[in-house]
């Protein structure tokens, strides 16, 4: 029973992936980059840290620049973030050796997020089962686990040593001439999985 | 880290405790009975058949009064099955000793269900962090998992030996003089869950 899962390095993706493994699932992390950056180092870095096999899935420039515009229409990231996901989710569910994906996204979440007619739709388009282990699970229960199982460093920056969407959304915005603190919020901090607690 | 988990016997609460077990947490079983029949017997014996701690928890039978109210009136038994599994999960969460609730509901699930502002009411009336294995996973997932973990036990039978919501419900219907079949869509068959595949 092998499962894709989108990995970013961060919290929540760490965690959904163990809780994948506890389940019984041989896990493979997958982080999504579009050639901007080698900013899916971080998440390489971390998975070979929690001993998780990974690769990289590169996705079309034009997935990002789209979701580029429509940031700078809005005004905040909210519908570019949830177009690269869920374009992330069909790319990997596209693949042909792939029948099960899964990603961290959360019962607070509100973007990225797929509500129900859209995860069926996933399934049923690209006949994969699709996973999201921490789905029904609230924030409290959540940072218990985060806390049990992970060494979390937490840094004042506003440098993203991350490698989620956000980092080339910035620095795509940043190309184009926008400041990309007039859509994304100020970060004081970042934190980052580093290891296992024990 | 203790959880009480609602517990019928059936496929979906079997795996969900599985999963929080997997998930680190010291899992009670509990299932819940108004006292008309002992119903609950049968998610005990699978509880001790799977190894797992449980406990029966009694609420009010007004509370089953009402519910049968409510699915004469409507003609079906979704408003009725959604009303004892918010009582049965407030009385749960409002015991002293309980810091964690869960349940099998699942992502497919139209009732018994909580939406996203009944789950945090929940969490915040009771303070307690409420789980739902289950809710991240379609149903190719859930039962490929359940055929993987579970002997399943299908026979036909309109007989109900469970211990749901349904059963006591049903039973009260018949004593009130209404047929359950008016309510309840009728059942070829029942599964049962009879013990761990290996």
């Amino acid at each position: 029973m092998k499962v894709y899962h989108l990995y970013s390095g961060g919290k929540d993706s760490s965690l959904s992936a163990w809780i994948l493994e506890r389940m019984g699932y041989s896990v493979e992390l997958v982080t999504v980059n579009f050639g901007l950056l080698d900013s899916w180092k971080y998440a390489k870095e971390t998975a070979e840290r929690l001993g998780f096999e990974h690769r990289v899935l590169y996705l079309p420039q034009d997935i990002i620049e789209r979701a580029a515009e429509m940031a700078v229409k809005d005004g905040h990231p909210n519908n570019a973030i949830q177009f690269i996901h869920e374009k992330a989710l069909e790319s990997l569910a596209s693949l042909p050796e792939v029948e099960r994906v899964s990603d961290g996204t959360r019962r607070d979440d509100r973007v990225p997020f797929l509500d129900l007619s859209k995860a069926r739709s996933l399934e049923d388009r690209f006949n994969v089962a699709y996973i999201r282990p921490l789905l029904g699970l609230g924030y409290r229960t959540i940072r218990e686990l985060v806390d049990k199982l992970f060494i979390v460093e937490i840094r004042e920056s506003e440098e993203l040593e991350k490698s989620d969407y956000e980092v080339e959304l910035r620095h795509l915005l940043g190309e184009t001439g926008i400041d990309p603190l007039t859509i994304f919020p100020k970060r004081h901090y970042q934190s980052r999985v580093v290891g296992w607690r024990e």
